[in-house]
């Protein structure tokens, strides 16, 4: 089977597209802020006014005490002095009332005493009084009528996000309804014959070439999140007629109406043309990068914006925040969210693409003085890069990309305060280090971290970019771990060297083993393919090591070339059969029912900048390693020892 | 009739009222994170995982195509070059197959050449073939099977809060439902003879004494917003079994009881006696202000805390923030909620009583290089002002207040870019302000006002404290208007001049004039009484002008010195029946119905330091003031002229 292009993507500047899709939708009153509609105070959390609001009743709707006491005139209650109390009888009509706080004052009362600093007297003819001790001026403690609202004052402007005392605010002075903007509602239209749901999938498995269809629901989710209705429709196979009949409806019940995917321009790319047909197509590929496939588009007889969404996760998701959201929160009258910023300086240098704005997901953290951005992965594909990212930079147009140190712009998915109790970890992975992210959790420190293989976590402690590093680095020489790659790679930096717990790495190969691999010695066996761990893991030095003591050189191994980056990695390309085997500890073999074939426990450490190590901020770390309960959880995996746990192997 | 108190209230630390509080719950499990309950993914939304979510299946599920192109075998690839092409033939088993983005390569391939880097070639033996010009390295445009996730991996840790993309990430890797923390489920108690719903109001007109019950539609609010399920109680009257079994009815079924309000000590305050009756009473009265009469208990029977708010408004909401915002989080299991906070100087002197920590709410806005934050009405009653708050200064319990120009940390309910685009005014107060924050919020600035009088206006521009400060100040001796007051309050501050409008100042009256008032002379008639405007305020300062030019002195005139400070307090005043009239201007009078002798119509000026009449954050306010628009708004306001709008009435 062949195929050709349809047509190129345009690459329009994201300002360029922007300003097109608002022209077009003022053309035909698309870009107005939504009517008002009323709706019942006690259902108006976060809905946006519509109108300025304005008091019907006073509050307090007369002069209020404001304690528990005697209504009094102030003029009665002149010359009262310790020394020389005054009397006051208590009656209806004065010269003193009780009253409990919030009652009206009587007419003839001017200040309130409060029952504190009164006493109360039975009088020998059987009616009461009080006595004071001093005099009160006017107006104490008396709340007057409209000290809160005055009735025909301005409560709250238009375009207001109402929050609870708002709404008590509407009650208080009178309102049970209050006009509200009407929520946007938008059409989320999948579209891809490869697509199921994730209940079929549940259901009748994957077969390959089946996808999970999501993104409709992070779409709708988004709209929900951002104040609209979502509408999420099942998924439409890739078919013209279908796919245009759908969008048709949508469009006659909708204000917006996204379609996803679709929006590219391969052979079974329809929406672009669809639109065509429907509308007008203003914008056909925006200079963005994830994001590049992006629709904007009219349709003509509704009147209503169309978006063509790209079908990679993170295009899908960012594509909402960059278009969907800006247009909800137009709508609304809102404006444009803002996210938190902080400088931060990024660990690796990343090159871009002249000519399209790029959005990088990184994590974040202050180590020291500085704060540091770790990218994530870059892939569109990538879902778990949001998943995991506490913000995001963009790298301009007009820039070819960030040097390793330079400072950035971080947009903050998290708070300031987040960032400031994150300890980042760059180096060697291991399951363990979920383990004890779960646990940091609950004594309030966030854990990120970042696999750059043990060297790789050595050489960001040098650059100040972590707070520790995990890292099981053999040395051929001594057969200790990590002690010589620390005084050869950090000097001058003093240290604390914290084994975390030992484990087992071997060979991973499939169930039943069926290539009969024995040991490393088989590697060199025609035909038989593995796979390896990339230049600095830890992994690939104890390879090294032991192959060196074998005599096999690295050409004599097929596969030696091809790198994966993790363990899980390497488990899954034995899972799939492009290898025959790997290197890897053995959680990950279990993880996938692989087998294994022991080779050796390594020790597997964390590498802790002394000033660091004794910061408050890693005090929950040190209490979780020394103590009882990441022990045993970690002693439960298979493949662990944790009898040298929370030892020091060494500081300089 | 008389009263007395019950007892008298607590005044425990913060900290020790919390750390009760917590303890008796630990001692009953009621301290527990909330068990967890099964959701459907796209109901998730906004839910806090109650375990770690491991992948069910991996994503991608095989290896998958990157791009549209030809699946190929790399090895086939080598050696080709722009000056010696290579041809692979297009077939179902290589060495070139077609594929879409996301179709799983076939089993031979492990690489994707782009559609756009081939060239189609009809062969003339009816077959059809490639074109390549370079040759790809292995896993080129390939996405590995479990690139995003690895069936078996964390994906989402415990108690983390989920997002649109978490959603789509646990779908991805085959989860159809999710654990999640159970909702709490919190029981809102509104207590009080007096209390009337917003619908009764209205139906039936509010009689002295009746109050509109909103506090525990607040409440219910902050549970909603904070992630709990509010239940919302009718009012239940003062009645001491009554209230009784309403609290025991509702800890039998939530997990949270919260009873608004008789948490004091008065007469009728039964909140602390039922606790005592049914459990256990563990703080009566706690060291903050506003909000001291909280009550923190446990219901034996059900092991339910119990939470007795204050009844004043703005006590009930910040009770919320303190006692009910955290205990709801700590249950889901996030972290306590953290405002963003910024240091920012005071712009007022605040006295605070030792022993209790105060909590001032303020507006925010950055003047110049300084951000400055200005004390809103510290009444326990007035809700307004935690609906204007920007945000909260705390004065701590071992503090006696802060000196105006003091450093005070603010806890932002808005974010720093808000604050970063908000004009400040500080001044004399007009309802024309209110329409000016109308259009400018259109223009993307919000409008913060301080009603302070002309001349405290003035002192705000000399302490920095402002952008601007509107002032209608009239000069006995020249007849014009602020230019000699900003030369001898402002010397050497560079300041522009701008009028806003002309206005018309009079005597407000009753309806009809019962007292037949013809003008200021007659102030001086005996019994009639007058409430006059505050010192500095420019309605003072005309009063006095005129008061003059008639030979009468203050001392004649009854109310002289009962001072109110704004229009439309002395119009409620004159309104209400304690002051016969009072000098203000036309629209206050007509909002209240009220009748009105005209005196003169007096310009009101916009005075602006020229640093910020030349900065970019008050273009669109000079936009406004110099367009039509916001002019024919004022125009249509009774007693406004605004034929010099936007003039330069002076420039220093």
């Amino acid at each position: 089977m062949s195929k050709s292009r349809n047509f190129f993507l345009e690459n329009i500047p994201l300002d360029e597209a922007w300003s097109r899709f608002i022209t077009a939708m003022e053309e035909v009153w698309a870009w107005d802020e939504m009517p008002g509609e009323e709706v019942a105070v006690d259902e108006a959390l976060g809905r946006v006014t519509a109108k300025p609001v304005w008091a019907e009743l006073s509050s307090p709707a007369y002069h209020a005490s404001a304690m528990d006491g005697y209504a009094v005139r102030s003029t009665d209650t002149i010359g009262a002095m310790e020394t020389a109390p005054k009397r006051l009888a208590i009656g209806p009509a004065g010269p003193a009332t009780y009253v409990d706080t919030g009652d009206p004052i009587p007419a003839w009362a001017d200040a309130v005493i409060m029952i504190e600093q009164t006493q109360h007297i039975d009088e020998p003819d059987g009616g009461e009084s009080i006595e004071i001790h001093a005099g009160v001026a006017p107006w104490t403690a008396v709340r007057p009528m409209g000290e809160d609202m005055v009735a025909t004052e301005l409560v709250l402007p238009a375009n207001h996000l109402l929050k609870p005392v708002d709404l008590g605010a509407l009650a208080g002075c009178g309102h049970a309804f209050v006009n509200v903007r009407r929520k946007p509602r938008v059409a989320v239209i999948p579209t891809g014959t490869e697509l199921v749901t994730v209940e079929q999938a549940r259901r009748c498995g994957l077969k390959s070439g089946d996808i999970i269809e999501y993104n409709s629901l992070v779409l709708s989710s988004q709209v929900r999140q951002w104040g609209g209705i979502p509408t999420r429709y099942p998924v439409v196979p890739d078919d013209y007629e279908l796919i245009k009949a759908t969008v048709l409806e949508a469009a006659a019940e909708h204000d917006l109406v996204l379609v996803n995917a679709g929006s590219s321009a391969g052979s079974e790319d329809f929406t672009s043309s669809i639109v065509v047909e429907l509308g007008k197509l203003l914008v056909h590929g925006v200079a963005v990068r994830p994001g590049h496939p992006v629709i904007l588009g009219m349709i003509a007889g509704f009147n209503r914006p169309v978006i063509g969404i790209p079908g990679y996760p993170v295009s899908c998701a960012l594509t909402g925040e960059t278009f969907v959201e800006p247009l909800i929160s137009h709508w609304l009258g809102l404006p444009p969210r803002e996210q938190p910023r902080m400088q931060a300086s990024i660990t690796r240098k990343l090159l871009s693409p002249i000519g399209e704005d790029e959005t990088v997901r990184v994590t974040v953290g202050r180590v020291g003085e500085r704060a540091v951005a770790a990218p994530l992965s870059r892939g569109a594909g990538v879902i778990t890069s949001l998943v995991r990212a506490d913000g995001i930079v963009r790298i301009p147009r007009f820039s070819e990309g960030v040097e390793a140190g330079q400072e950035v712009t971080v947009e903050l998915y998290r708070t300031p305060a987040e960032v400031e109790r994150t300890l980042v970890h760059i180096g060697s992975h291991d399951l363990c280090l979920d383990l004890l992210a779960q646990y940091l959790a609950d004594s309030g420190r966030r854990f990120t971290s970042a696999n750059a293989g043990s060297l790789g976590g050595l050489m960001a402690l040098k650059r100040g970019d972590a707070h520790l590093a995990g890292a099981h680095l053999l040395d051929p020489a001594t057969g200790d771990y990590n002690v010589s790659y620390i005084q050869q790679y950090l000097p001058g930096l003093p240290v604390v060297l914290l084994t975390f717990m030992h484990r087992q790495q071997g060979l991973i190969v499939p169930p039943g083993n069926p290539k009969g691999i024995g040991g490393l010695a088989d590697l060199t066996r025609e035909g038989l393919r593995f796979v390896n761990r990339q230049r600095g893991a830890g992994t690939r030095v104890l390879l090294d090591y032991h192959l060196g003591k074998l005599g096999i050189a690295p050409q004599q191994i097929l596969g030696y070339k091809r790198e994966e980056y993790t363990h899980m990695a390497v488990a899954v390309a034995v899972q799939s059969g492009l290898a025959d085997c790997g290197l890897g500890i053995a959680a990950a073999a279990r993880a996938l029912e692989l087998d294994f074939i022991p080779l050796e426990m390594e020790r597997y450490d964390l590498v802790i900048p002394r000033i660091h190590y004794e910061s408050d901020l890693l005090r929950p770390l040190l209490e979780l390693i020394n103590g009882q309960e990441l022990r045993r959880a970690v002693a439960e995996l298979p493949g662990y020892d944790t009898s040298h746990m929370g030892e020091i192997a060494g500081q300089w």
